[in-house]
């Protein structure tokens, strides 16, 4: 089926090339479509490599070994397949993605493992190896291509090309991210898979690469949610070249240590916000912010027990300021709080405050608010009674019936 | 508004009077609506009580009251009040179950903590005292009625009345259990709110009786989910009058304690699975076998991650056997699991066995099981290596546009 742009579509944006990072796209024909389907990047010799992968037991081949691979902190080449998972398929799955690091390792004379491998699209059926190695043959031969083919390329059931773009100053030197992502475009017998890859033309040591990515997964990735369901394939890589010239960024004492992590954060956050966009059946964008609560996890997981909730996300679709359901979703995430200190605003205003409905509660700016694309909720949990309280902002979509047309009304 | 029956619904049984029960309905007129919305039971002296509740960390007054009532372990009545939930209303909230308390207990001549209060509906409104206040005095002076009518009044937007009934013989005492409940019919600003009742004439210890309700809780009401979506107020209570003359049951060892158990099992698990007949939207009921998982709670909660996946239940409304995304619930459990011993099947069949689909799947006779109304999913985890492997069943429905409608579409 072909599904209208999301009207929380983004137009993509202007972005640079990254020295070191050679964009190719091919054919590789895994679903009869008339697309590319087969992404292939090339990075230059001495990349540094950093990863997060899905927290799901039942990972695919290509996240078991992507998790092995990330502890190298090198890369050579990253190939990504569209309209095939390859989940839950064993070891031939195993073996069709061993067959592509071969392939690509034997041209660009590096290791194996140096060559990472993702794919997204129908599960339980092995990626076959004819296609993959027609495909990649293709791409090694194509011509270099653009960041918005390529965004293009790894999507499946996404409504628009989605990509991000930041620049940080390392001392003298400017070096440039961007990022592409795909997800949140399901159909049966397709799963979520949110695939996004980063490149930069810093040169960051992996392990410090590492750690500046978990940091940003965790306020960024980690903080969105469409439907709360978790694919067996999400991976998000972060590639530096190292190109820019800049001194390399070992820790927190390196010139630009800062500058590069808020850029990395800003680029992770604009993707994570995007998938969000393309949330299946979205029409408005929420934004949750929980102050006041013990800690800061404890305030993302109410936040997301929030997000996740199929009554407050239906209220949402229906213009509804209902609280209630508010309450009822901070009450079931199973962290510290109290009722009668708990306050709830939407747009600005509070609706409730310390347990109780606000008495001169004035509902038009709220139903106003609530009529937009664009929704703040607030939620202060009240626990905050050192001035040390725990903070988060989580990111969703409201759940209308394009979610359900989507998933339930077309079969695969 | 006015929703037509569910496809699920079941006819009203027929259920015997409890020695010691008397059931009342009056109006309070909590809302503006032609029909009973208070209920009063009055117990015999000497009735046992037991209760399980919400774990919400933001329950109303009822469920705080409430769970220290059953600490007492004896009770002389029980209000109901539908059409206001009185959750989140602090402290006028308080008041006025206080109110109700003492206003019965004065009648009953007893002490006010036997007097146990639920209350379901609108929440953020504390209940009006003098509404409450003029329908407890009609309900103290109504003329007693029958089961389907007080089922009838603890409802608010369920679509049908909801009852079970099962007997036990201790020695050569037969003793009946009967059950009403409410439940799964949200509409806002209204939440999900799961009240239901058990009374019998049986003669059970108070401690022992709430040792057999928690039991059977664990594996009845704890094993049923609409939408993951978790009520302030949900409240199951059990009456047990000891009217019918058996010795008294105090533990395991009492001459009919696993046959009261058995029969407690029974009410419990008919009136669990009556509330997902009444899920809002249900098209389809769903039951998940879960075996071979490392403990039985392993089990219960990789059932619930299946069964509160909003992909496998849109799935099952579209009737496609998109085991792919069954896979993709067991993975996100969080509970011990490997990719590669994973076997899921529909109605009998196995789709995919240790982790790679059946070679020789014959899709008809599921695709025939999905086109029913009781879908059955089997999982197994593939983990009982030691062959004492958990298991457990869960009980769910489908995700459909209906739901989506009723929470959304209509506003409050």
């Amino acid at each position: 089926m072909d599904l209208a742009a999301s009207p929380l579509a983004q137009p993509f944006p202007d972005m640079p090339a990254i020295e070191g990072v050679t964009l190719r796209v091919a054919r590789a024909q895994y679903k009869e479509w008339d697309r590319c389907d087969l992404t292939f990047v090339e990075l230059a010799e001495g990349t540094s490599l950093a990863g997060v992968f899905t927290q799901s037991a039942c990972a695919s081949s290509e996240v078991e070994l992507g998790r092995e691979q990330v502890q190298t902190g090198t890369a050579r080449a990253l190939v990504v397949n569209a309209g095939n998972s390859n989940a839950f398929t064993g070891f031939r799955g195993r073996e069709a993605v061993e067959a592509i690091q071969t392939q690509v390792a034997d041209r660009l004379d590096c290791a194996a493992s140096d060559v990472l491998v993702s794919s997204t699209g129908v599960i339980g059926v092995p990626l076959p190896k004819d296609k993959a190695r027609e495909g990649v043959a293709n791409a090694l031969t194509a011509e270099p291509c653009g960041w918005e083919d390529a965004a293009a390329t790894i999507n499946t059931t996404d409504t628009f090309n989605k990509g991000a773009h930041a620049s940080a100053m390392l001392g003298s030197t400017r070096v440039e991210l961007c990022g592409i992502i795909k997800g949140s475009g399901m159909i049966a017998p397709d799963m979520a898979t949110m695939l996004g890859y980063i490149f930069t033309d810093a040169d960051v040591e992996p392990q410090f690469l590492q750690e500046l990515l978990n940091a940003a997964n965790l306020q960024t990735f980690s903080c969105i949610t469409v439907d709360g369901d978790t694919s067996t394939s999400d991976t998000v890589l972060v590639f530096a070249t190292g190109k820019a010239g800049n001194a390399q960024i070992t820790g927190w004492d390196s010139p630009g240590a800062d500058a590069f992590a808020a850029a990395l954060n800003d680029v992770c956050r604009n993707l994570a916000q995007l998938v969000v966009r393309d949330g299946e059946g979205a029409s408005k964008f929420i934004t949750i912010r929980v102050s006041g609560a013990v800690d800061d996890d404890s305030a993302r997981r109410i936040g997301l027990a929030i997000a996740n909730s199929p009554l407050v996300k239906t209220a949402i679709a229906g213009e509804d300021a209902n609280w209630g359901r508010v309450v009822m979703a901070v009450g079931k995430a199973g962290q510290p709080a109290d009722r009668d200190r708990l306050s709830i605003g939407f747009g600005g205003v509070w609706a409730a405050r310390d347990g109780v409905p606000v008495d001169d509660y004035d509902e038009a700016p709220v139903a106003k608010h609530l009529k937009g694309q664009e929704i703040d909720i607030a939620v202060d949990m009240g626990m905050d009674t050192s001035g040390t309280g725990g903070s988060a902002t989580v990111w969703t979509c409201d759940l209308t019936h394009g979610y359900i047309s989507i998933n339930a009304d077309y079969r695969s």
